[in-house]
């Protein structure tokens, strides 16, 4: 068994159902200050983060993965037990095989490796880790970035091991992420009984043409490259069950995924002129999930377009797709961010995996790349 | 205290929350039989029916009324026992005293009265009570009139005492009442990550242009003395509080408030006809709450006008405005049906009441009408 695969089937035992890190990190900790690393725990409520440097100075290369899981949901519907790492068929099956045990296994091997070969290369590579992307993502790199931001830590380039490929390891390099922001609307009417309507004010019949307009309303045709801007309801509720109580109000709840041509403030402005503009009674309370990021054309885009084309035998398709990572607390930091890392087509699903031959290909892939940044 | 106060105080004081009839009718047939009534207990699962008649042969004018009541709440919210029924300020309080046991009161009274004045008086006059117009209204008039049906009874007149008046005892005579349709509509989506749009099907945004314009409908202006059939969403559920997943289906529940313009079958295929014309996915399950019923002028409504205007000093307004009766169910039997009792204002409320001097005015309205109709 290789080193990368040992190491991810160590992480994989270890339940560490998000916030729990379970120990990932601990053992992570003492692999890499034997390697000379400098590991500083940083533990903000129940979420673990650690952070190990090695170097000093600009440029800070910095690599960003978490040790936490999704729940695995029933037993029964696995076919091996979720926290008992099992191949079959070249496949190493495990909560978190792929999402991202598997991508943080090849990030300890790679920079051992590298600092191994390189004891004095230049500037700082690190590793970041935390226990809460799966879950609230409010005690983790959120506020790990906070805690950089008061001590003027720098950093220049970030690679996150989020299993981006679709088909093929090394299919797709992200250089971008949408935003997000979520609206917690209510609407208010009058109850009534519905024999009266005259009496009463039905909030769903008021706010149905508004609703209508905004989603029905065309944000952008996109950006760079990322696609448009799309307004998602995710939730409605009105009523109690009664059928002929007209309700006295109705709860929306919808979800903008941002590209950034937008700032949230807009986004916001734009949805409360419609609001307004159908004459609704309503309160809307706003959560800003996380701004869009975006790298441009630049040494870690290039390097990590050059090393994917040679290691993976094909340009990759560069995209700004998918939903939110960890990226987006690093980026405003003033960091150029990519995302790396397994195919994706098994995570958050029963009998989660990755390929052995993928796994054992991500430690050079990392390696090769820290060793283009920092020479 | 009068006969009519004294019934109606016994009455209240029995807490018959439907659908449970707590001894009302069976003190109501002693008394009846004694004044020469032969009374039928009709009992449907847990619903008491009586059918107390006198006389023989055509016409049949029945006084349709119920026994049980809608639950008083918490006792707190009171300012006295909701069954002990208490005086104040020349205003009689109790659950039921408007909805309606001061009516069911004064219908044994003028009966009584009408019986021992004219021993053979023409045709039949009956008492017809259920315990269960405030429930399920499943196995109360419902059932009586199937039983009906099935003996070929006969109704040519039937007087409901529910609470029609508004402001002043008599201002009010309802000739009808519209007609309800209820709807469970369920939009099948394909539900999805909000990131995602593109590989989902979000219900919510496919239903909403195809009920603005269901509930911008304008179905008619109005029938006869009839208010506009009218639409009404009661309901709209979908997600399960998850901002970031697009729900797989939306359920719609929405009631028909409908004139006898229509029959429930039109609404529904004109319904369903928007649905398709915006390509829904669906499934719908229709209810028919009840058929509209209307008394054109005749002998019962002109009966009721004259009474009306002579005892309450002015002419009624005639109106088909309201909820529903159990007039619904005896009108499809060929009855030509009214509705004449007390003010409605505190009725399904805390301190329900009915004025003592209103209560003691309905044995004699009750009674000229019955004269007048079985002379």
């Amino acid at each position: 068994m290789t080193e990368v695969v040992a190491l991810a089937k160590e992480l994989i035992l270890r339940p560490s159902v998000t916030p729990d890190d379970a120990g990932c990190q601990m053992l992570i900790a003492k692999r890499l200050q034997r390697a000379g690393f400098a590991c500083e725990h940083l533990r903000f409520g129940e979420v673990d983060n650690l952070w190990a440097t090695h170097g000093s100075g600009a440029p800070v290369l910095v690599l960003l993965g978490h040790t936490d899981v999704v729940p695995p949901g029933p037993r029964e519907a696995w076919n091996s037990d979720p926290f008992v790492p099992e191949i079959r068929d070249g496949m190493l099956y495990g909560r978190g095989a792929a999402d991202m045990k598997g991508s943080v296994a090849a990030f300890v091997v790679a920079l051992e490796r590298f600092v191994a070969a390189h004891p004095r290369h230049s500037g700082t590579v690190a590793l970041l880790l935390t226990s809460d992307e799966e879950g609230e993502a409010i005690d983790g790199v959120r506020r790990v970035a906070d805690t950089f931001r008061t001590r003027g830590q720098k950093i220049d380039w970030c690679i996150t091991g989020e299993p981006s490929s679709t088909a093929k390891l090394g299919d797709l390099l992200r250089v971008g992420r949408r935003g997000t922001l979520s609206a917690t609307l209510t609407v208010k009417g009058i109850q009534g009984h519905v024999a009266y309507p005259e009496k009463a004010r039905n909030p769903v019949h008021q706010a149905m043409p508004a609703l209508t307009e905004l989603v029905a309303h065309r944000w952008d045709d996109g950006y760079e490259s990322f696609p448009p801007t799309s307004l998602q309801v995710s939730n409605v509720h009105a009523g109690t069950g009664a059928n002929n109580v007209i309700p006295g109000e109705l709860q929306v709840l919808f979800n903008l995924r941002y590209n950034p041509h937008w700032q949230a403030e807009q986004l916001e402005r734009q949805c409360e002129s419609v609001l307004r503009a159908h004459a609704l009674e309503y309160t809307i309370h706003w959560h800003r999930g996380g701004e869009p990021f975006h790298t441009p054309e630049g040494p870690l885009r290039s390097a990590a377009r050059e090393v994917l084309t040679r290691l993976a035998g094909a340009v990759p398709q560069e995209s700004t797709s998918g939903g939110t990572s960890d990226a987006r607390f690093i980026a405003p930091l003033g960091a150029q961010c990519v995302e790396i890392g397994p195919v994706n087509a098994s995570i958050h699903k029963v009998d989660e995996h990755v390929a052995v031959a993928d796994l054992e290909a991500l430690p050079d892939l990392y390696q090769a790349l820290i060793e283009r940044l920092l020479p």
